[in-house]
């Protein structure tokens, strides 16, 4: 390679740049390139990888049968190779004394150009006989760098590809290394370099006009922190979108291959700054990756121009967030009060550019066909706004959450120990379609000193930006800058919610709000703690004692009052001696006349003949209901514990010792007697301003007020100075005082 | 086949039973079968899975190298062959009309026969092909029900596969399908079953003596739940270790393949009855499923002869934990503490007993070669006995926890809600060498009403069996039986803690007890909530105003009074006036006098000269700190957010207002003033018995007592009968009065 190495860019001058390609927009890229590594192609042991290449080979074939023309640049002759000479060796010299280490030749410090001789044809064996398994047919192109030296070159490079590719031959392409010779990356005049196969697939990429260009590799992508830092037992995490202004700390290079993560962001940025749409790192390792990767799924790291802005990662944003959050927390309970007014007078002072911006996507969603009723979530009006003012002016007037103390303790004199109330740190609020959660929620997080990330419903995206920066506008001039805007962060970055529920080495709490779909995605795929329900599978039970009109009332408001609602009953269960007076039949008159189709389990299939209900643990959230006969009320318990959801449980008699029994013994979060099941909300609980209602048991149960966005921490004040020695050698005694 | 169906168990009679294998002494196994289902070998479209087969091929070679002698008995012949045929099919057929469908050929009903004839040459050629590229040579053998109706003809086959195996050749296995009529499954006189390749699998076996049998397939084992009606976004979960007592509901059958999981469960128990010493089923379709096997991890599900046992499945257990919790919710707090106070009677009567087991436990230790300072952890004395029996004996006199109302709320006149404690229901705790954890935290849970489920440390297993009982049969007399000894279990089943850690839809807390790589690896691999701490990087801030002999007698306490605790100090922060004025010289020589060795941040290597710290989040657990200079107290508090692990920070300081700003500041969950860390501390607290110290924000932060194992729950009570609509319609209106 004598001469050429700055003549590449001559003559055709930069291609222009590509518009920039997202994920969504993969799936209809048709030309792929797919560049695999050798730690793909070989494994530790120099084995050729034939699970991994066999993957390979499947997944173009996909691609191949759904008509996408597919581009492979193979490294891993080398490394095959080696080992071919190894065994070559062991067999030439004597056989016998050999024969037990056959299975382990020793090392040997071969040439790597006769590697590269012997590995490149067994490596084309293997594709070649791999893809014909599939009635696939492959062909060879081995390059050098001198073969991108002129347009002429580029041009003949391309025709030759593009004649392949025009009658479904797939190209299998790679440095000609037993003739190269060079022995420092290569930069052309325009800055491009061509060292490795990861600067090779760009070139050929921009050459060829590749829209979508894959780098398989050994690991996920590229790393926050390298796996080697990591702290054993904590999975590494994967940065899923590449910003130019984002830290990296690089790991040890790859154990094998020539390129490393650093050359690979240097290949990368080169593609796209050529035209290339877009570029994603992955792994050869995962299984389907260039299947998920081309379907848009959030795998590995992804390249596009976008990568040269400056916003800010997931991750940066929720550190920006604990950071203004401290500073929220020095701030005197009276001025957080004075800035929670200064947000419900922006707000108000702003409602009529909300209420355009809110049109905005009221229009878009009748624009895109949305149903009525979910149309009807979007819409801010006027005086839902102004209520909206009201509540955070009656939060700010309300007691400062963060001036709650749990415990106070003398541990002996001159020391004393206080439990308080603190902000849990930074909150993720995932929530979908309305838009009135997000002051609701902004208020309640500012008011207990908590960071928050907020990510709403794309269909809501104008209303949330408005308001969003009403808020933290309004943040920054009532608190004179001491508490940054980063307080309170809209996440609009186009990657998905799944970037977000790794961060739970940042993020302290998830609370989901939205359908129960939202809520067990998130609960399934996330470490962060998840304050939520995701069912509610209420029971109103009639007992034998039941005065029946008041169950009649109560059946009907628990179920049609709002049958979408958790806290709506789903299954009546009836005491047998109901059926056998006839006492039940008002019961399933009323239900009747309120349009509730009835659905009965086994018994009542039997005695009552009512068609059978699915499941009995179905939360049919309409007009219907399951209907159950018990023997007593331990039956009825028992049913509860085993079909329920643990939400919220009624009981409806005038035997008072029948209902202590259930509400002793019944294990749910909220247990009622003689009283609707819809009481269970945090409005109606007296908690002020609802956070969610939460099924689970720890931390939250319940209707959860501002409580749930709290934790505690202890302060341990010595008027003199004390060490734990002045206690165990005798000279001091615990006292352990409650005061106050 | 004719005449054979009934011949196949003449002459030599029953294989002898085997030793039963467990997952630890797989590794030792050196003659392994691996059967793959069709699923495995072909794809959903009846491709062949390359990738799948390659990585079977891999995983062989790698056995092979370690020189296991492994026999494969695979499917997919039929599935391979059908895709071919419909190929051929098409090209036979006019190529110019069909050319647009060439890659989805029109499915055919092809004969199976034929397709097996077809398939099953295209499937050696693969393996041959793929063995071949790791220079292994292979062989097929065909076989029919026929070849093992006589026990000549067994011999003669096993004759055949050992002669193959002795060369190092691995025999490839399959039923001869285009020559086989059968239509139902055989049995032989033994109520052996031939059907299917499971079912040739497990005579082979036994016929040359396999030790351990792998089936791969297409699911990752049996699940509890078969995962098609497992809830949306929910991963299914694997029963890891079959026992023949366990209700399994079975799915659907596998799309493809003739079996299905029941007759791969018949297939196992007729493995084990005939002597092969263990088979597992596991995902042909994850990474390396062979090798995990083989080297005892956790993966598929296993069936060896003790799945004849009638032990239950930790599953069982917590859920059996579950029911007794409730019984015991329903004692009176009077009957609850007379059952604590029965515990301690039974553990001190008990003692010699208990004495005697603990010395095997030592004995064994000592013989195993522990060190001293681990085997000084099993030590259970008479004193220390006594003094759980004390402790136990307080917690039992005195405040019922249960009986803690938090709020008394009027809604409206007659209607009154209260929120009070409640258990939080099945606790698992993992424990490491000290068995005094066992009744310390027993009596814990059960005061709170608690399920629990013990896991210790094999190294105290005599202790722990004999405490456990000792507790149990007292809770049971002292109950009259009410409360079943299930409260409380001890998990001894062979199969490690991932078992256990999956079980988030039965287990509510994990408290582990141990050290800092246990924590993290259980916070790892579970989505239970885990109360506790990974890492105690406490720091000590010696302010510009200390009194620096204050400062002395804390450092010295919070450094050297136990250094391997997790409230120990670990960094001490000093203000840059104490550099300037030689204030800090003092310091440093009292430290270097009790042999605590200093390594410095950044500024203190250069400011100071000390060696550097490895890095300033260093936790020593050992009489070594790291020093660091800094500017004021707001450096000190941006230093222990940023290298904290949010455990303890104490201030020395006589200036309150530092003090105060120091206390309001930092984030972590306890902060002291002239105080040592080592407070930090459930009984120095005065909490009664410490259930744990948490680093986690949500539920419980700092020393945890009892209220840890709490939850709440809502009581809602009419004294007539409550509707919403009665609110909402305006007829009541809310008065949220807080009682008491």
């Amino acid at each position: 390679m004598p001469d050429n190495s700055t003549s590449m860019a001559e003559g055709d001058g930069p291609v222009p740049r590509a518009h920039a390609l997202s994920r969504h927009d993969f799936h209809k890229c048709d030309l792929i390139l797919v560049k695999v590594g050798t730690g793909v192609v070989t494994s530790d042991k120099g084995h050729l990888a034939l699970g991994r290449v066999g993957h390979l080979v499947e997944q173009i074939t996909a691609l191949h049968e759904r008509n996408k023309r597919i581009v492979l640049v193979t490294s891993g002759a080398v490394g095959a190779g080696r080992r071919k000479l190894n065994k070559q060796a062991i067999m030439m010299s004597s056989l016998r004394s050999q024969m037990g280490d056959l299975n382990n030749p020793t090392p040997h410090d071969w040439d790597p150009k006769a590697c590269a001789a012997a590995g490149q044809s067994r490596i084309m064996s293997l594709y070649e006989q791999l893809f014909s398994m599939h009635d696939i047919r492959c062909a060879q192109v081995l390059v050098m760098d001198s073969d991108f030296s002129s347009p002429e070159k580029r041009k003949s490079f391309a025709s030759t590809i593009n004649t392949l590719l025009s009658i479904g031959i797939i190209p299998i392409i790679n440095e000609n290394d037993v003739m190269t010779n060079r022995e420092t990356p290569l930069t052309d005049s325009d800055g491009h370099i061509f060292w490795d196969n990861d600067s090779l697939a760009s070139i050929v990429s921009s050459v060829i006009g590749v829209q979508l260009q894959i780098l398989l590799t050994d690991v996920d992508g590229l790393y926050f922190t390298p796996p080697e830092s990591v702290k054993k037992g904590v999975a590494p995490r994967v940065m899923h979108f590449y910003r130019a202004n984002t830290e990296v700390e690089l790991g040890a290079k790859s154990r094998v291959g020539r390129g490393g993560m650093q050359a690979k962001i240097a290949a990368s940025l080169d593609a796209i700054s050529r035209g290339v749409g877009a570029v994603v790192i992955a792994s050869g390792h995962k299984q389907n990756s260039i299947l998920d990767v081309c379907g848009g799924a959030t795998v590995g790291t992804l390249f596009s121009s976008m990568s040269f802005d400056d916003s800010v990662s997931p991750r940066q944003q929720a550190q920006l967030a604990r950071d203004a959050s401290r500073s929220l927390c020095s701030l005197s309970s009276e001025h957080r009060s004075a800035v929670l007014l200064a947000i419900a007078d922006a707000l108000a002072a702003n409602s009529a550019a909300i209420h355009k911006e809110n049109q905005r996507d009221l229009d878009a969603a009748v624009g895109s066909g949305m149903s009525k009723a979910m149309a009807d979530r979007l819409v801010l009006t006027g005086p839902k706004l102004a209520a909206l003012c009201a509540g955070i002016r009656q939060l700010a007037s309300g007691p400062d959450p963060l001036s709650r103390v749990h415990r106070k303790t003398e541990l002996a004199p001159g020391l004393i120990l206080v439990q308080e109330a603190a902000p849990i740190g930074v909150l993720l609020i995932i929530f979908e379609s309305r838009p009135d959660a997000l002051p609701q929620i902004a208020s309640l997080a500012l008011q207990s000193g908590n960071g928050l990330l907020l990510k709403g419903g794309k269909e809501a995206a104008h209303t949330n930006r408005i308001l969003h920066s009403t808020i933290v506008e309004a943040i920054e001039r009532s608190s004179n800058g001491a508490v940054p805007r980063d307080v309170l962060q809209l996440v609009e970055s186009r990657e998905d919610i799944g970037e977000l529920l790794q961060l739970d080495d940042c993020i302290d709490l998830v609370i989901p709000r939205g359908s129960s779909d939202l809520v067990n995605f998130i609960k399934g795929n996330t470490r962060i703690p998840v304050l939520g329900h995701a069912d509610g599978v209420c029971h109103v039970y009639v007992d034998q004692y039941a005065d029946l009109s008041k169950a009649d009332h109560i059946l009907i408001d628990s179920k049609t009052s709002y049958p979408a609602a958790c806290n709506s009953a789903e299954t009546v269960l009836v005491h047998e001696a109901l059926i056998a007076n006839g006492g039940v039949n008002t019961v399933l008159q009323t239900l009747g006349k309120a349009g509730v189709k009835l659905l009965g389990g086994p018994r009542a299939v039997r005695q009552l003949h009512l068609p059978a209900a699915p499941s009995l643990k179905t939360e049919y959230s309409d007009l219907a209901m399951s209907l159950e006969i018990v023997s007593d009320v331990d039956d009825a318990i028992a049913h509860v514990h085993k079909y329920g959801s643990g939400h919220t449980e009624t009981i409806v008699t005038e035997d008072g010792d029948v209902a202590e029994q259930f509400l002793r013994q019944v294990d749910s979060a909220c247990i009622f007697h003689n009283a609707s099941t819809r009481f269970s909300d945090g409005f109606r609980f007296g908690l002020g301003a609802e956070v969610g209602i939460s099924t689970g048991r720890i931390h939250a149960r319940g209707p959860v007020g501002v409580e749930g966005l709290l934790t505690t921490r202890w302060k341990l004040r010595s008027s003199a100075c004390h060490t734990v020695d002045m206690f165990s050698s005798g000279q001091l005694d615990y006292t352990h005082k409650a005061l106050e």
